[in-house]
């Protein structure tokens, strides 16, 4: 069986992959990181899905280390949420500095202790232009990186890296992801609010799949 | 003045670099990780050192994730410290899986949260045939990394990266740094036990610099 550690937030695009590789039979050990953001509701929904799929999930808290080390962004600070569209100036305010390479560095050194072959992480096409650390070319330094810093060598996989949101959602819905189970939203309230950038993407996948999201939104 | 963060652990090769970038007039933020060895005692002198430098000094308690997600190592598990002399197979034991790169990626981070240019850590050549992520192909793949990462291109520096630990010594004394303030051995007994690897190591070191060790040792 082909042992795997999976980054998951409770979003879509990693929840599809958790599915995805739980359907090609991998050994998945589930990892979240738990970095200091506003809220932890899609962290809530990570541990239902490997809770149902029978996925050992571990949430590493990184709330202090975010404190201390990581402010300056507003998914973990005091700084108003951005809302409309994502656009360069205003993710910036989104982003925990080296959010990825943090994770990942964690997450390679939980599979050499566990002896897996991989991790995977679920950047996708659609974060090319606003997060420099889900780019190709991002991803490539990384697993080299990876390959040469223990005498394992463990290969980093971002399966979706050329798909966008509406492809992966397309792909989840073949391979029945319930969505219901899935948090995209930059709020934590008990509904989406379907204005920050994160739900506009999440809204437009939907729609251009011509399906009605599960979730319920504040706004719509 | 030139903003960098510096990666210490209290040993004397980290605690020269320090005392070197101060020299030549760095704006320094320490940084060091408890990561669940089995002792603090290099912690005590990492932060004794930045008292005496007026260093602003953190230190990230990584502990629970190093219980978590890193065990395997003699450093942080119950494993028999290995005696003698440093050889592949025993020094895997004293190894924490991907250590630098987690490590460096959060540097990276808080070097980018404080807009610091650069991230130096003490890499040296000695560590090379046993640690791989010391080596020069680790770090450059390591510095494209942190280059494609975000927005701000912080540098990655391994300044004694081809130096060994008797030119690194050398270099220490010529200015000024006071050796009884590091820690060396993998014990944390109040003297240090002169018969690990690393002990070992410095003792040669100051022996081929012909001079006396300011620390005391249990067994010589």
């Amino acid at each position: 069986m082909k042992k795997c550690v999976c980054i998951i937030s409770g979003g879509m695009d990693s929840i599809t992959m958790l599915h995805d590789l739980h359907k090609q039979d991998f050994d998945i050990y589930a990892l979240s990181f738990n970095y200091g953001q506003k809220h932890c509701k899609e962290l809530l929904y990570a541990s239902e899905n490997c809770k149902m799929l029978n996925i050992l999930h571990k949430v590493i808290n990184m709330r202090e280390i975010g404190n201390e080390l990581l402010s300056g962004s507003s998914l973990t600070s005091n700084i108003e949420m951005p809302e409309g569209n994502y656009d360069e100036e205003n993710m910036k305010l989104t982003v925990v500095p080296n959010r990825n390479m943090i994770m990942l560095s964690l997450a390679i050194g939980y599979a050499i202790s566990i002896e897996a072959g991989s991790v995977y992480y679920g950047a996708h096409s659609g974060d090319h232009a606003i997060y420099p650390d889900c780019r190709p070319a991002f991803l490539k330094a990384l697993q080299k990186t990876a390959l040469l810093c223990d005498w394992s060598k463990v290969k980093v996989k971002a399966p979706y890296l050329n798909l966008n949101k509406i492809s992966i959602l397309k792909r989840g819905l073949k391979i029945g992801v319930d969505y219901s189970k899935t948090w995209t939203c930059y709020n934590g309230r008990e509904k989406a609010c379907g204005k920050c950038g994160a739900c506009q993407e999440r809204l437009e996948a939907f729609r251009l799949n011509k399906i009605t999201d599960p979730i319920q939104y504040d706004t719509i």
